[in-house]
């Protein structure tokens, strides 16, 4: 008999075991059809829904089958069971059921009004899975590509404005979308929709902190096939990648405000701790990524000394930097920071140092590896957005609530690109042309973070009213406003068709060709990118890197001995090439790891194949010289006898 | 007050995430380190310890750390409270606790002699974490990669020697450790060490099969940093690999034979049921395999038709070569089948077709994507098995048993090697010398899949028992055995120093530069080898590549249309060389992904980098004529001018 039940319990455990297997096989199955979707589109030329939106959709319509065809719900799991000898939940619980002991483990916490929400069935419930795996296994990959392909020199030529939009943009933008919708909660509460008490002012501006996390993936990659303007594409993705960091902390900060008496009044000293806590939290992340990269920058800049030959094992190599960049997040995580921050400056320093201390190899390796589990998580997430609006089991649609926040949302947006742009225009030289402002308005998509955050806490009506809407403004700004981009170019008149690479090279190409001196970056330039570059050329490119000067000559001379110590052997030699190049192959960077995405023009097979083949040289030559430079640029406009060069 | 507990709540989630994040940082931290001692080892030729036995050693450690150093036991999670409501485990718990409802989730079923194990402190609970990961996440990857890099020539070549050793070497050894171990429990029973009930044959079957998946990870990796002969390595890597899929099957086959009455008595009906189970769930998850890859040889061969071009997008091809192959994973387990077995013919058949048909670049791609991962995996295993000897709380010590199977493992060693090994010699042409015997018996380490078969049931005391015993095997087999490797084959007097791919390089250039015709296979080719030779070049791969002879010929003339129509406009150009190149490019697939375990001598730089080149002019150029050829074999034998050709 105790046999027999043994063996019963262990069928039943296989049973469990298969059901996570169809879950996982539901998404496996929804991702294949959205490569092939995408496969479709590119052979097709469609750009009015993208891959993203694509994946949305195909989510959409699983969570309804899910929802709507599979097995009726289970009676037990909706009770709830009283347990008077605890006083709180255990992380583990065991239960003696007729005589059988079984272990359980702590999920979460549930308000009593959602517990009928508990009653559905489970292939739903599998499906709506832990928030947690978002924040630790799906958005890393992300952000840290995002990171890792930053544009540089666009990037930090527009420093001061892409700062200025991240963290003011992001805090007025908060700011108005909780002042909005706190108006909007208002009227619901005299209009008796609403109980005063369930939605406060911090409520209010927690949804705005959420909701003001733009999402670069749509509208970046339409940008990048139709080539649009590099300043644009580089404020923008500067802007959306930053500001999610910026979001997430905010997020954070505010959650943790908790003022001592009335909820609703105004706290200073609470107030002041969640400022600190928000700087604090930034600092620390970004210190804490930055010094991951660092580690792995040092140990991928042994490999030119005689000990180590690190780079003759390419995973080694790519298994090491994977390693530490995720423990950069997951250090960050552990000590009570952000680690999206981290793996976001992780990703950036790495790119910056560490990517060329790499062996040719490994940069191909690490790239194509961050590329496609970027690729992978992105798709994962826009499925599970999709599956959400039908799997998710408590939703409150509050017509006037969503109409509120779409409201705040576009309000905000407003408030934060048209002030902001025109202060900056009073200090940039190369102003911020007007179709642009309404493009980076146009382009506030909303996406995975906005989602990740809104559903990590469902528990209150309020949260579950504010996931609901966010779910709404997710879709409608993906499928709208993505699929509208492409018109709303052409109606403001942007220029399309601009390769920014060629733009660099053509650029570095007239600078090589004229005297190579730190003067070549004066006019484009603002002084916060100028007082970086000169620390980081001096000081940090020769100790992290093999390009740059040797330390013995920017250090002051009583440094000498020290200096000789951490400058590598190759630092004598390649210096006037070092830094124009190391610009240069980061760049390609964003070339190869985007290429996946790019539109391929009618005759597609030649320009493809030779734009490959560039990206491969760019990746096996470390160190280009001038002439490689001229082979390059031949290949990549596919034009043989390019002589105007 | 409720608001304030809510802040709580958030607060205490927020502790849930960052001991997930803690836990996931000590396995990266193991992981790191062990990569680190991998380059060191391989800088300074230090022979006597395995990567895998290194990774295994710092998991020991760490295990020690977290047992004697972290907090004390929390108390409340060993209390069992009782609940009368329920009449079985449902998968979700609603608790309620002073007015707070709680989620559980239910996780496994505990016997009442081991509560008390559950009494540890939270960090060792977390370390141990659930074995559908094994069988979900890491053993996937690692089964895929052999299938995907065997060796197909070698293969095919031994296919029969390979079947019997695997099929019924396993079910030898299966048999041969349950009867000795049955011994033993009957002395432990006799000297009352054991109850009589405690210990049925079933369960010494059932460890007699999870004993019998040998390992191919450690001693293959010596061997080819060794180039041990090419027979030897092919016989215990085909043997190694098929051998787990059989002892899995083989494993569940036991678990669920349950006879009707007395358990000890021999059941005639639930033995031939669970014959016929093991029969039809390898079948089975054989066809689930095959016919995913068979899938996926089919999409990406649509890529030379006009309408579609994947091969331009090497991400989604590489995506959904990796979906489609976790794909024929995860339906398996959905569908009752092993999914290990399945997705181990998956990628056998993706190596032999669809590989054929991927651009060049996604060739790369995958193959550097399944190393990666079957590298991590495997590392993550072996530091995980190192950390279970302490981080385990319910570990049965019991020498009698230990030392017994001890002399089980070895005794059922020797009854599947040397008896096999004379049956089959009777019918070899080239027969299995003696040191290769002893070897091979040598050889019979145990890692990953018999620790993952053990841990997925330790709920009863014989299943602890069980377990701690099988790891004990593991680590003596993968110390003191893998450690031993390379003084046995100096003892054995096994030819080392032959490059594999150079022996079939030389071996077809030979075949080429005499008549290329079907008999080239003759001499050292099994019948079985041959049958499916002919059918596989016939129809097969006519069908599902673009080698092989077109359909037209080799189909009866009336499937003459339907032929023409499966045809691929380039099979009629490249018949003669088709065959060839395909086992060539397919064997230095296994260069490729073992390249970073490679030894390298003390000259290294450039022996290195010629290898890695010539690894990737094979991959970049899938079809090669000739002469090509030559300029590999001057590649890799490091000799410009090899004129003796």
């Amino acid at each position: 008999m105790e046999k027999l039940k043994k063996y019963i319990s262990l069928k039943d455990e296989d049973q469990f075991y298969h059901q996570g297997a169809v879950e996982l096989l539901v998404f496996n199955f929804l991702l294949i059809l959205t490569i092939l979707t995408i496969w479709l589109f590119k052979n097709h030329q469609f750009r009015f829904l993208h891959e993203t939106g694509g994946a949305m959709l195909y989510g959409l319509v699983m969570g309804l089958i899910i929802r709507y065809v599979t097995k009726a719900p289970d009676v037990e799991s909706g009770t709830v069971y009283e347990c008077e000898k605890l006083n709180s939940g255990p992380p583990t619980l065991l239960i003696n059921i007729t005589n059988q002991v079984y272990e359980y483990q702590y999920k979460r916490e549930i308000s009593h009004h959602n517990v009928n929400g508990h009653q559905g069935n489970a292939m739903l419930q599998k499906m709506t899975f832990d928030p947690s795996i978002f924040f630790n296994i799906l958005l890393p990959p992300i952000i840290f590509h995002a990171g890792y392909s930053l544009k540089k020199r666009h990037f930090f030529r527009n420093l001061g404005s892409i700062l200025t939009y991240a963290f003011l943009g992001t805090a007025i933008s908060c700011i108005v979308t909780g002042l909005i919708v706190y108006g909007f909660v208002k009227v619901m509460v005299h209009i008796g929709q609403l109980k005063q008490w369930e939605f406060h002012f911090t409520d209010c501006l927690f949804f705005g902190s959420l909701m003001s996390a733009t999402d670069p993936v749509t509208v970046l990659a339409i940008f990048h096939n139709l080539h649009v303007d590099t300043d644009l594409y580089t404020l923008l993705f500067g802007e959306s990648v930053l500001n999610d960091a910026v979001a997430i902390v905010l997020t954070h900060s505010i959650s943790i405000y908790s003022p001592k008496e009335n909820p609703n009044a105004f706290d200073a000293a609470a107030f002041f701790q969640s400022v600190g806590n928000f700087l604090g939290i930034f600092a620390g992340s970004f210190a804490m990524g930055s010094s991951y990269a660092v580690v792995t920058a040092l140990i991928s800049f042994m490999h030119l000394t005689k000990f180590t030959k690190l780079c003759e094992f390419p995973m080694l190599e790519t298994g090491l930097f994977f390693l530490l960049s995720w423990s950069a997040f997951l250090s960050a995580e552990a000590a009570g920071l952000t680690g999206i921050v981290a793996v976001l400056f992780c990703g950036v320093t790495q790119a910056h140092y560490t990517y060329n201390n790499l062996s040719p190899d490994s940069k191909m390796r690490t790239k194509q590896l961050f590329e496609f589990m970027n690729f992978l998580a992105e798709n994962v997430i826009f499925c599970y957005m999709g599956l959400a609006l039908f799997t998710f089991q408590n939703h409150i649609f509050n017509p006037l609530f969503i109409f509120g926040a779409f409201v705040a949302v576009f309000v905000a947006r407003a408030c934060n690109i048209y002030p902001l742009s025109f202060l900056l225009n009073l200090g940039r030289k190369q102003k911020i042309p007007g179709n642009f402002q309404h493009m980076m308005m146009f382009s506030g998509l909303r996406g995975a973070i906005a989602f990740a955050l809104a559903i990590r806490d469902t528990e209150s009506q309020p949260k579950q009213m504010m996931f609901t809407t966010a779910l709404l403004i997710v879709f409608f700004t993906v499928w709208v406003l993505g699929g509208g981009t492409t018109p709303m170019l052409t109606w403001l008149q942007i220029r399309v068709g601009m390769d920014p690479d060629e733009v660099l090279k053509a650029e570095a190409l007239s600078q090589s060709a004229s005297n190579l001196d730190k003067n070549t970056t004066k006019a484009e330039s603002a002084w916060l990118f100028r007082i970086w570059y000169s620390f980081d050329h001096k000081y940090l490119k020769p100790i992290l890197t093999h390009a740059g000067p040797p330390l013995t000559t920017t250090l002051p001379a009583w440094c000498n001995p020290v200096a000789r110590l951490l400058t590598s052997p190759s630092a004598y030699g390649d210096q006037p090439k070092g830094e124009d190049t190391d610009y240069i192959i980061n760049n390609d960077e964003l070339t190869e790891s985007h290429e996946s995405f790019a539109h391929i023009p009618v005759p597609a097979q030649d320009s493809t194949g030779s734009t490959q083949a560039t990206g491969k040289e760019d990746i096996h030559e470390g160190d280009l010289g001038l002439g490689e430079y001229k082979l390059q640029l031949q290949h990549a406009a596919g034009q043989p006898q390019m002589n105007s060069l």
